[in-house]
């Protein structure tokens, strides 16, 4: 039990915790050098044969991570151990092609290419779980479509929305959200290679045909050396942040219909340790904790982007951990989100009889609208008010009231006046802006 | 002196603290105010005569910030009471129109709008020293594309570049994170038009109308309401963050290489109050406490987007703070930046003598890759250590040392022999990366 | 309108608006300059005319802030240009003093001072806030000693506490906060005198006799120089932080309370621009908005705390901003806070009818406690499984539930059957927590 | 290989890594659950056999710790599959002891108080670590008393300092930081034990002696339930970052001292991959890559304190990723920094190589107090800006050229002139101030 699944359980999931486990880290990293000794081979730089040799030795399971671990706190780096070890295991196979591993590269080639495969196959984990949310969402929005319920602003009843239009919201929150990670996503799947300062001259005469080769071995795109350019992962590091918090106001808005007292809507799960008879917002809170950690990872990445000259002493070797959290904490929040909305329960009848609990009163608005043509804003106002008033004193509905108000009773249709407090007749554009949200518009560039 | 120009002297520039001062917020939500009441007489819903009392009324003189920013917080918004100082100012001259102010819209609706017509003008501003910086740079990478200098990692010396990749570097860094920059500021040039809950139930059947009308008279996109929506908000906060740094990288780079020590540099300004020898880089120290301030700005943002249902309660209200402030500090960072990039003195000459003070032990990588093919790896290292021994011992040169070392002189070429030490000969594919830099290629969208 | 208080306006308050106003950090400078030739003509350092001719020229009035805070931009520091105005101030009045103003020191001398006596002064302000909203809250918590209301666990019903145990629980967080605060405040209230590198060479042999002396007229405790050691300022604002998101679980709290479907507590204010019926949590929304911004100023101090040698580049530089925000943004949030809790209305009947609105299933956890020790914990979490699907199921009462299941009524006492569901018998040690809670034990400190 | 040692290889220390493993949090968390028992059983709640029969069960070795954590998603909470995973460990044993199990408790009870008591442990290790650091760092300054070195500022030379001096400044933050954080540790001892609601209930009568008895058993401080109340973990993490960026100042400035253009001290450590002559500053690079990561960890916890009601929903689940990070980062940062000083080399040579190498213009300010009392400011500043012209045109030393102008040499004592460019004359009191800072006032609290 040397793992820390428990102090991190609910920062990550299985498979993420997978992707960035040793063994995984270790091979991405075997499978920089394994496609660099492919390039120069191709190239010419090396011999055929070393790179076979090499590609043959290679294994995670010769490898002890933990050691690799150790050193790296000597070396500020886990890449020197690394290749040191990696060179001691193809030597003990093959010592003729132990001396031409690592040709021409960097510490940070490794470190950073390895980074960049791992984050290549994160991309296509939580694409997996967004399409099930964008799914579950767009589903959720078309069968609410007519749902009535209560727009709340400050916590407060506002004028009545239909709950297609908060989820078709959700949704076009997310959706844009996945477009600009995804675009980062693509952006930073781009091959390190630059040796000791970036200009490749370790690589010799080579360099470029390697470059190239090596990014195409990887299915990487090639681009100059980004040592101490780190505004692609940075492009995706704040983009994994604008998307948790897209998660997380969802979160936030179906804890709060959970409430008892709300009582709108209900995740499927739960439990409690003490309480038999709860039924908890586990998801949300998965997802509520994602995105109360996820700012903080996005401030660390952003400072550590002053990074010194050609290889930085601090910002570089806080980035690992940094990504690999953020990576883990999005992809946590976005599957714990997408089970969430599967198989979330809606009660439209509690959404009516919370609107009808206010009495009318969220209808104030609507009568200001109607009758301000009639009297002037101000005649209209105290109208209004005085009936409000009359509704919380009596009990009775704004409706009611402002029916038997002569003031209004006098100015307003008939059919105005018996539709007053339903909510239906109150929903503006809802319905359409509904539609152009589930359809939106694309955010200005390839998606 | 009721301003605050001095506490927050380092965090802006003139032009902008003018943008976010309180006449140009005013006249911002004015424009906001006159727009709506323009658009809703154009579709019918109010008579267009108040829409030309509205118009002519509304003036910035008559209005009282103080008094708006103090019932503010009451109302946890500066719209209400700026809508209610407005009726006022407005009924004063016209009494028939004021009753037509704010027609449909809702408190965040104006705050929302004049914001984003703020960041609109603010882009531009951006843009302008933004230009200059990109200018600039490529112009110094051209000037230094044969200039060589140490490459630097972890702060020691690397094998050796030319000044012209590192300012290509600096160049192709910022105009990336400007193009995504630009991008996200288009985006989010949206208004904002949902009335209470996000319906525009409040703007009857004209409601699309108004909407579009709305945003064609104020040169911003339509879209549906997006109060509790944050995204598009966010991410020109998080491309703000990513610029930012991106600017911090040159002037942590520039400051060290100002140290008297380094020498290679050197910004045109900066004097000190009790050191009369003294050249600061004041520049970048304008910059560096940017980009120290950014990503906490940016966490902030984040942090407020988990807004609750239709309006929020906390979130929004920290917004405008969050934004301006933000705005201010990159615009204020590149403003620094690119006056220090114009006024750049470089020392060529010094550049050449910080190698050769290296004794050329930077140039042992390049021994150890010419040697390794011709006694491999562990030999090769053998060699190389102990020469670069001899050359701390002795004081003399790397290369000197090598051309008497049989072991070398025996297996290089004279030609690689006597060149061993030049850094011309060690460059790599700096030129082409350079020219690859400049000319880069577009990150995948429409720029 | 040059200033900005209507972007910032949720962000400060007057009284702090005005403490970090130009005209006030101005008189802040020239209180450390006029100290500081007092102290200098006292230590004999310069002649006692040259400290009264600088004591009756120097004048905030003659003083241009806005070309000061331009200048700053170009010397990184407001100090240089601020010095250079008062030099010509003086010079103007009295030429032969001029040249005694700033002896031996630099300009983080003056900058750092100003700004520690500006934070005095910030302590009382936000003090006496903070003692309204602790009188305000033990208040609250002894009136409301015996008001059940429902406890409540991810937003869930959980067992019942009292409203005075709650209260009790902000009262202690805040005020244990406060004496974190209030000392961090006093350990900040140090002099800074150290000349170019802190060794206060220029100040010649009186060195010392000037630093003491300066610390007297000013009020402040003497210290060697702090020009890069910023950890008493960090502790300052860091404790801001804790104590702001001490004050932000309040409003959430409060903000949760007052939802219409809760309706329990109510702040007294909070119109809307649009919905007449509207009472919203304005006071809580401004101390949330606080809340969600302060944790960024503190990550934004933190990074900045990394300062180069004997002055940063960078990382000063980003100070003054980032604390003024840091202490307008607690102090608008402890005003508000103590506004709202002074002047809450508490709805006692309601918080029963909520508990009552359970149909007594939170008294569950009451069951298996009394059930478990008569039959074994799983027959009792059956017994009471099945009582409250029989209370979902039909609409009754748990506790009637309960007392018609013979396996449980067979086995508790008639007592314990017919106080199940009351929740004055299921309160624990609640109000012996709470008074502890209000009479707390001090955090092993000196208070 | 299913730990994740390399991806966070440079944030965390071994030993730190095990006290947060599997092992070491199950471990916590059944001695709360033991120690609860013994508790339960000695206040008369629960039978002792009971409680032996827990304490004989509960073995880490039985749990499987990837299946809780995996649940731990489910419930939002690892205590919830936990506590069903030890009443199965310890029903297989004892049927009859397992209902005894987790008597009266919460699941935040058992997890707080586990965190806690890791964190008690954690104390210990970074205590070890900063004593070693806080004696290697008085020995450096009492070994470099008199050694005279440039004093830097925004990375220009200034006037001389003593290395003792600088040495003595980084001492005295760390430990007036440990100081802080030592109490914050203390502070943070304290038992969690609150049951569903934090009144205790469900412990009935026995409440009380329970709470009181379980803090005595595991060590801790009782107090009131803090289930939402998480100031005083906010106290520690906070103090963690302000500690963290005190060693963070350390680790940049020993970086930049090491720069080989200064080459003034070295780190004993820090190859490179490629580069055979190079020695990197490895061990600052850990430490700042820990202070580039503290600051977004504060900032998370802040953010997460806004918890609701009675238990929050996402505050607290972020929580125990972000403690155990910030505990790892400072660790691993304290452990790191330690060995850098303890191994570090001086070279008092070139620090005085480096004063000499500005040719005297640091001693301008020397020069400009020695002249103004004879001839006024302005004229002194005139003649001093000459001398320093004169220097950088000629390459003579700024003493020699004061010594040959008239206007100098005329007023100056032939002391003061010769001796105008030693260091050792212009220290000011940095020998005093060394000892102040080495023999630091206490903070005004008890240490």
């Amino acid at each position: 039990m040397t793992s820390s699944r428990l102090i991190d359980s609910l920062a990550t999931t299985d498979v993420l915790a997978a992707l960035f486990s040793d063994a995984s880290v270790l091979q991405a990293m075997i499978d920089f050098e394994v496609a660099l000794a492919r390039a120069a081979a191709r190239a010419g730089a090396i011999p055929e044969q070393a790179a076979d040799g090499i590609a043959r030795a290679a294994r995670v399971e010769g490898l002890d991570a933990a050691a690799i671990a150790r050193d790296a706190r000597h070396s500020a780096t886990p890449s020197i151990p690394f290749v040191n070890a990696l060179r001691d295991q193809v030597r003990a196979v093959d010592s003729g092609s132990a001396q031409f591993l690592h040709w021409g590269a960097t510490s940070q080639d490794v470190s950073d290419t390895a980074l960049v495969l791992l984050l290549k196959r994160a991309h296509v984990i939580l694409a997996r779980d967004h399409t099930r949310l964008e799914v579950a969402l767009a589903q959720l929005s078309d069968a609410h479509a007519t749902t009535v319920m209560l727009g709340r602003t400050l916590l407060q009843p506002a004028t009545p929305i239909t709950f297609g239009l908060k989820a078709a919201g959700w949704y076009a929150a997310v959706s844009r959200s996945w477009s600009r990670l995804s675009q980062a996503w693509d952006d930073a799947a781009v091959v390190q290679f630059g040796g000791a300062a970036g200009t490749r001259a370790a690589a010799g005469e080579h360099a470029d045909a390697i470059a190239s080769a090596l990014a195409a071995q990887l299915g990487l795109a090639p681009a100059p050396p980004w040592h101490t350019d780190r505004d692609r992962l940075g492009a995706l590091i704040t983009a994994l942040g604008l998307y948790t918090a897209a998660l997380g106001k969802i979160a936030r808005d179906v804890a709060l219909l959970m409430q008892a007292e709300v009582a709108e809507v209900f995740e499927a799960g739960g439990g409690s340790s003490t309480l038999p008879h709860k039924r908890n917002p586990s998801g949300c809170a998965v997802v509520l904790a994602a995105a109360t950690r996820m700012p903080g990872l996005v401030a660390a990445f952003l400072f550590g982007m002053l990074q010194e000259h050609e290889r930085s002493v601090g910002g570089s070797q806080a980035e690992w951990s940094t990504v690999a959290s953020g990576v883990q904490t999005a992809g946590g929040a976005v599957a714990a989100m997408a089970t969430v909305i599967e198989d979330l329960t809606v009660d439209s009848a509690r959404m009516r009889a919370n609107i009808d609990a206010t009495h009318g009163v969220v209808f104030a608005e609507r009568a200001l609208m109607l009758l301000t043509p009639k009297m002037g804003r101000d005649a209209a106002q105290q109208v209004v008010t005085t009936a409000i008033e009359a509704t919380r004193a009596t009990g009775r509905s704004f409706g009611e009231v402002l029916r038997k108000t002569p003031a209004a009773s006098d100015v307003l249709t008939a059919e105005d006046l018996l539709g007053i407090d339903e909510p239906e007749r109150y929903l503006g554009t809802a319905e359409a802006l509904r539609k152009q949200l589930l359809d939106r518009v694309p955010l200005g560039r390839t998606e």
